[in-house]
């Protein structure tokens, strides 16, 4: 199959450890004829599209090959083409190294994924990949840090007005957690009692007669998310007359 | 100044004429080289962007080509970039006789407009230009059903959480016409005293000492819409929750 020159996807892929909004990134490192190190950088996962193939489908490609998992939450959020996004030095190296034009204009377009599994292999091209707290993250390559900053103010917006934290979290989780997950989202705090009592009223988040294990605290209560109820009982409403 | 020839720029443009949401198309029409029509049917308005130009500076240019007006509501919601998505046997001889290749992969990155202003004169490269009920669309030209689509989908989404509904009326308006606005993007019917308590409480809809002149009707007051008190009053919340 032939890749396209011009059109390439790229995922912000986030997660979620209970502490940080955490980000996956990728070393890329550019060595000489002789193997010497000229530079190394991170950068966000993507690829071109292959010729035959669909946006979505691209975007789901990425993601399988860095994870193995399909029906990773995903979402197409805004799309790059700035006649400068892949101007820089080392980014120009990168591309004559790898054959390709660095003159020539690619449009990405950008998705974010959110990746709740946290027992699963990453792999990349035989690169390292890693997870690194959103508040962390230094120079990227390319125009990846716009991409970010753009993915960060896309999920902070689709989290109000849609379930989706949930997509962070284990399968059960506690109260705690779940607040916690749209604290470090939305870079707020919420009073324990105001949270538990707005939660206490989502007929979608399903206590469970089962608690945590392994933890050093008095166990808390496991809750589950249903997508089934929640798409069965939300009002549509109209939020900014409230 | 020299066109990218796969990056191209489509505007779905909505007005309202306090009975239906209306959407901007374009005549195309193809002539043989006797000058005896092929086919005539509608487009979307769009173009490809200049090589050194960003992809908002090119939807703007489209709106400012069209109207003659700068500031527009104007918002990218989706990048369609089918490997089918021109090969209808019309849009090919289409591009052919434009000198294009048909079979170059062309993205489009989808935007839609909101246009108040109905007292403007409409161009578009000499083409005819035409308002069209969104409910009365035939089949459009390339993919631009589906983009008209996808662009409803993001304008009623968006609708229910900013107040962009204004966007669509005049500077003054009726309460009469503001409930009609959200109906029709909504494609629901809201009741009268209802819709009239709720806006009562809204800080950033303003009543003016004005009433309409010229109707048969009782003359209705006027109101305004204030983006800067609705910027200083409104409230962060979490709307799945309520």
């Amino acid at each position: 199959m032939k890749y396209n020159d011009y059109i390439s996807v790229d995922c912000v892929i986030f997660g979620f450890d209970f502490e940080n909004l955490n980000v996956l990134v990728v070393e890329r490192t550019l060595r000489d004829e002789n193997g010497v190190e000229e530079f190394s950088d991170l950068t966000l996962t993507g690829n071109h599209i292959y010729e035959d193939e669909t946006i979505n489908d691209a975007a789901n490609r990425v993601l399988f090959d860095l994870t193995g998992l399909t029906g990773i939450y995903l979402e197409q959020f805004k799309t790059f083409a700035h006649p400068d996004r892949l101007k820089k030095e080392n980014d120009r190296k990168w591309l004559l190294h790898d054959g390709r034009n660095p003159d020539k204009r690619i449009v990405s377009i950008g998705h974010f994924a959110l990746l709740s599994k946290r027992d699963v292999t990453l792999q990349w091209k035989g690169r390292n990949v890693k997870w690194v707290p959103y508040h962390e993250i230094g120079e990227l390559a390319f125009d990846h840090n716009e991409i970010l900053e753009k993915a960060v103010v896309a999920l902070r917006e689709k989290v109000k007005h849609e379930p989706i934290g949930f997509e962070l979290l284990p399968e059960k989780f506690t109260l705690t957690q779940l607040q916690r997950v749209y604290e470090i989202i939305l870079g707020t705090e919420f009073d324990k009692r105001n949270f538990r009592k707005k939660v206490s009223r989502m007929k979608y988040l399903i206590p469970l007669d089962e608690k945590q294990t392994g933890v050093a605290h008095k166990p808390a209560r496991l809750y589950m998310f249903s997508r089934d109820v929640y798409e069965k009982t939300k009002k549509e409403l109209i939020d900014f007359w409230v």
